[in-house]
Parts: structure tokens; sequence; C-alpha cells
């Protein structure tokens, strides 16, 4: 047997899933009795020197007409054309496996209805901690249980930078020109740093828990380039690092999403996730926290979880899971990220550090400075206060100068 | 709908199991359409108190004589008689699921082979790391790629004890009290701290990446009760911590199982796998590292992972599934511990380190001095030395007067 599949997109990924197949043909065959068979290829691009140069068509329409196709991975990028070459798939009769993460989180909603309404698969468990295979776990293993908050490190180019900045003590810049010249970042970084990426993975892994799917806009989402090394420092003195996390909180019959760096404390184990490595640590009512750790990126490993999508298709397997219905979530199920209370590490630079703190004191209540502070600085940790009581504080004056206010993950 | 079931043994992972299902009663029938119905619980004790005392039963041959009762939860623990309650059970065309990981790693290639007889299912994802998915897992997203190695904490009692020697710089025999105090630590330790239970567990992840379960001889076993605050001290100086390590190799067309106390650095994140909780790490040819976090013991994650077996069968899952063929790993599959090489940490008590390391360097060649030895030691690192060397080695006396050999994770 020979299940003939065709690859839309043939750069990091897409080559990779050839290549992961190659490797795998005999513990594929061992699960499913089959084999297989890349197809076509569809690329704008020729590869007269690939192995594969011979299949790659140039008109998605070749693909659409073959019946023999059952399977499609999308490894495009981009919300455009990806989506409606999704949806010609899905009217042809053919299920789509994809890492696709900005399509997923963009139309999820109407790709999950299309792929119902014409009996076919839509997986994408490569969108998420590429290799790591978190969302099959959440899908089968885990979905009995409540999953009552999300945190994650989901985005490998900026924990690179996190990582340099705390251990070499560079700057954010001088990080993410050593991550640019390791191929790490892009050369336009935006979507990275600006929490953009991550915003995407936490849409999807707090869909696959609710059925609902947020929109960017429901995502309050702040931007990692402002991390400072005093930041770090600061971190360090009070026991733990800087982390970018993604966090999805499960808030009885609604949630909040956000996206943001993080004090993090090193006896959470998130604060060790290190280099390019993703971890996504769920907590659940009854299973407690599982903690999920390994590469987010990679030709390699994000093919390997697009070819455990196509294998999960070609067993059966996916028939067994619980067909996703995603619906929008709507502005009533996701409360405003204003109503959510947190601890701040709050900076303030100030003459005198008592003084700072004592009005920190008058103003907020419960207040913990943080000692070893730079000369001409004040730092502290406050108690819970609500992200919009905060705002109030520091549009007042009333804290003073502030540098830098980051929230404590808890 | 409703799905009757039958517990074995009402302790703490029985009861668990009736308080899961309780509580997962929404998200069963939404995977399932179906409720799980705990018909009966086997029991030596009554339990006039628990709202299942009526269900108690006393006898085997009521759940066997009842056909409606399909799928049985062994948490007895135990070979005996779990083992033949469970072959009785497959007999009587029940599917099992189970924690009793003495009695899958014990019995599995029997067990397996009878449940393929009778048409049943025989699943034991509680039987590792508690409510770590991680066996599904290996079974479904990973079992396209080759597992080429696993690392892993396995054992909660003991990461407790090691966690608080080095937090608290606590001994350890200390921290064992500490540890039965808390509940975390049984009476008789044994099993834990002489590295049986991490045995039974790399036991059973080995076969379910091989198909070979090994017996207990053929996995070298080391107590971790010699690990001093010394050592610890050491390995903290030497940039990391030690923890005990269930180990698999995949070398080719056999492979290694060992279960030791080891340095394992800082940048390795099962080093930050700290308390009582497990950390499992596999390293994939395709997918690279990955780590799987949690709780490795406790009732009511236990018994979700047995829960999520349950579904399983009831949703078909476990259908797509390989089906696993268990044989016994002959002698010549499983390599001697003795021919393979490891880096070592090695101290000796010696007036002059400055000699001690330079007789260590006579003998093994690679040696780099660990510095800030307490008074009247000498330490040192060697490169890789075949275990049988190591031996001779320590066993020639050429090395002085040796107080600690501990093997390096790499």
């Amino acid at each position: 047997m020979m299940t003939d599949i065709a690859i839309l997109g043939f750069g990091v990924v897409g080559s990779g899933i050839a290549k992961v197949i190659e490797r795998s043909v005999l513990p594929v065959r061992r699960m499913t009795s089959d084999t297989i068979n890349v197809k076509y290829i569809l690329d704008k691009r020729d590869f007269p020197d690939s192995p594969y140069g011979d299949r790659v068509v140039k008109d998605l329409t070749v693909i659409l007409s073959d019946g023999d196709v059952k399977i499609v991975c999308e490894a495009m990028g981009g919300v455009h054309p990806a989506y409606e070459f999704t949806m010609a798939c899905f009217a042809a009769g053919k299920s789509v496996v994809t890492s696709n993460k900005e399509l997923v989180a963009t139309c999820g909603v109407e790709l999950m209805n299309a792929a119902k309404k014409h009996h076919v698969h839509y997986l994408f468990e490569a969108s998420v901690g590429g290799g790591i295979p978190e969302i099959r776990s959440m899908r089968t293993s885990l979905a009995m249980d409540t999953v009552l908050k999300i945190d994650g490190i989901m985005n490998g180019t900026t924990n690179y930078i996190l990582t340099r900045m705390k251990s070499e003590g560079l700057s954010f810049e001088d990080a993410l020109a050593e991550a640019k010249a390791l191929g790490y970042a892009e050369a336009d970084p935006t979507a990275d740093v600006d929490g953009y990426d991550a915003q995407r993975k936490i849409i999807i892994l707090s869909a696959v828990t609710t059925d609902r799917l947020a929109a960017a806009e429901q995502v309050y989402t702040e931007t990692m380039t402002k991390v400072s090394t005093l930041d770090m420092d600061a971190a360090s003195r009070w026991g733990g690092t800087v982390k970018l996390i993604g966090s999805f909180r499960n808030l009885g019959d609604k949630m909040a999403l956000f996206v943001c760096p993080r004090f993090v404390p090193f006896a959470d184990p998130i604060s060790h996730i290190d280099d390019v490595y993703n971890g996504i640590k769920l907590t659940l009512e009854m299973t407690s926290d599982v903690m999920y750790y390994g590469r987010g990126a990679g030709s390699y490993p994000t093919a390997s979880a697009m070819v455990s999508d196509i294998v999960s298709i070609m067993t059966g397997a996916v028939k067994a899971e619980l067909h996703m219905k995603w619906h929008r979530a709507d502005d009533d199920f996701v409360v405003p990220f204003e109503t959510l209370d947190f601890c701040y590490y709050v900076r303030t630079s100030s003459h005198s550090s008592h003084d700072a703190i004592e009005s920190a004191k008058n103003v907020i209540g419960d207040v913990r400075e943080l000692s070893g502070s730079p000369k001409g600085c004040a730092e502290f940790i406050t108690g819970r206060v609500t992200e919009s009581k905060m705002r109030e504080y520091l549009a007042s004056g009333a804290l003073g100068s502030v540098e830098s206010v980051i929230r404590i993950l808890d």
C-alpha cells in the first residue's frame, strides 16, 4: 500500500517533511502497514538539485484534481494564499496538516468548520511548540481533565535572546544581533520580539482547551524589547529570571489570554528552559502540573510533528479524538486584561531609595523592597494589584519616575 | 449510555479513580457520548463511610461473571495476586488498565500476549510518571521517530531527598526522615532509595520503544543511599547537581539500561526537576529532545492517567495504536553495563591533592581537577572511561583511597 501526499511550500519545513518521511519508512510501515509517498510539491521555485525536483508543480489544481492524494501538508506560512489553498484542499476531499500558526490562529474557526463539512481532517500539532507533542496530548491523554492555566515559553528566538542577556549580560540589541547571526532571528524580528508569534500560539492552545478561538485584539501582548540587563539583574537578585510567557487562564465560563515578559522564580521549571527551547506548562485540575519541553522550531522537529499528524490520519487515531468545533471567542468570554491582578516588579529612579519605597507603600500598600539595587534606583515587589489600579498608580506619577514594570509569574 | 467498570484495590490510587471519574463526567461525555460507572470495587476491607461502600465485593468472580463490565482498573500493586487477577479479567473478555509498574515490568510479556489472545487491551500509562502522559505520546506522536536515549527522574521520593540534600544541606538520613514524616517515603523505602522503582520504570519505557522487556537483572541498578552532602557540594562546584537517573540507550540492534546517581549539569533541564516531581527526557533522531515533567505519583495524577486509558478504550483510540508485541529481552540484546563508558566524578581522601591528581593522571590519562575540594580530599572529573576499566582502576588501589565515584550524565 501507499498513501500519496502533497507538500505545499518546499522551504525549511517543507523539505524537512520529505526528509522525515524518508527516514521514518520502517516505523510508519509498522504503525500503518503503509508507506507515505510524496507525489507533489507545490512551490514557485524549481529545485533541480533535489531528488524531489521532478515532483514540483506550480499549479495547485494538479494536486486538487488527483484523487489519489488524500493528505496535503501545508508548510507555506502566512494567511494568504495558505487559507485559500487549504480550503480548496478540503473541498477536494483532502485532509490537511499544517505548521502554520498564523493561519490556524487567524482562520481556525472557518477552517475547522470547512474540514468538518467536507468530512476531512485539519491537524496542526506542528503549529505550537514545533516537535513537542503537546496538542495531541491535550486532545487525548489530558482531555478528561480541566486545564486551569497554561504558561509557556512559546518562542525560541526571544528565549535565546533572554538566555544570552542573562548568562552573558548582553543587552537586548547585542543578543538580538547574535541571534540574527546564528539564524535564530529573522531580518525583521518584529513578530518574535513583539510577542505576536507567542500570541498566535496561546490563541491556538486556548482554543484546543476551550473550543473558543480568540482574536489577536483579545490577547494583551507586550513587547520584550524593553527588557534590560537591569531587569535581568533584578530578577536574579529576586530569585529568578525574565522570560516571555504566553498565558491562558481558565476563569470558569470565561478565559484570559496574555503575552508579556514575566519574572519567573527559579523554583518554577519554566525559568530553566533556556536557549531556543520551548516549555509549555499546563496546570490541570486533577493531573496537577504537566510541562512539555523541546525544540519549538527547526526543520526536522517541526516536520516530525507534521508526519505524526499524517500518521494519525492514516491509522485512524484522529477519528477517536473529539472533533473540534471551534467558535469565535466573543468579548464576553475573554475578560479584559485590566481586570486581572498580578504581583509586579517595579524600578524607579530615585535619589533616596527609602523615600521611593515609602511613597510606594503609601500608594500601593503591600510593597517589599528588593535589596541590592543599583545606585540611583529603588526597586520593589508589590503584593497583588489589579492591572487597572496599577496603571492608575503609574499614570498618577505617585510612584515617581518609573523605569520598569514587569509582572511576576504565579 | 453507560460503561461499567470495576476497580481492584480501593487504596490511594483506587479511591482516586472513583473521584476522578466523578469529576470528569462532562469531558468524558463530550469525548465518548458515554458515562463511566463504577459498578464494583474489589477490596478485602469494607468502606462503610464511602459513597462507594455498597459496591465493594470480596470475590473477583462477581466481576468476572458480569458481562456488563468491560474494563477493569487494577490498582492493587504487587505481582501477586494482581497477575492472576489480570489474567482472569482478560480470559473473561475484559480490558485492564493499571498503575502497577512492578507487574508490568515483571510480567508484561505474558500479560500483553494474553490480552492480544483474548482481543482485549492492557494499558499502563499510570505505571510510569504518574499523571505524565509520556507513554501515549511515545506510542502515537513520537512513534514514527527513533528514540536514541531516555534519561529520567522517575522516582519522586528519592528526588525529594536529593532536592532537600541540595537546598538545605541535609544528610541522606535526615532528608529521608523528613520524606517519611511528609508521607513521601514509605516505612521501608528500599524500593525507592535502592533504585528498584526507577528500574521498573525504565524497563517499561524501554519496552514501549523496543518491544523488548528486560529482566531486573539486566538493568545495572545502584543505590542512591551513598550520595553524601560532599557529593552534592562537589556537583555544585562542578556546575550541576546529583540526581537518580534511569537511563535507556539505543545501541542500534542492542540496548543498555541502567539506574544510578548522576552528576547532571545545570544546562540540562533534568537538573532543575525538584521535589517530588518527575522529569523524563527522550532524545529522538528527528524530533531532538523532548522532556515531560509532572507529578510522578499521587492519588489524582495517577488516577487521571488511568481514566485517560479507560477513555482511550471507550473512544477506540487504542485500536489505532500499534498493538504491542513484547518479547523478553535476551542477553544478547542488552549490552553488559561494564562495556559502556562514562565520565566520572571521583573523590579520594589524600593529604596531597596534587599527588592524588598526578597519580590519577598517570592511571587514567584524561583527568581534570575539581577545585575547591574540602581539606584532606582530592576531586577530579575523568574523560570517557569504560566502566570495566574504571572498576579495574578502583580495584587496583592506584587511585588511592576512593571515597566516592559518580557517573556524569551526558
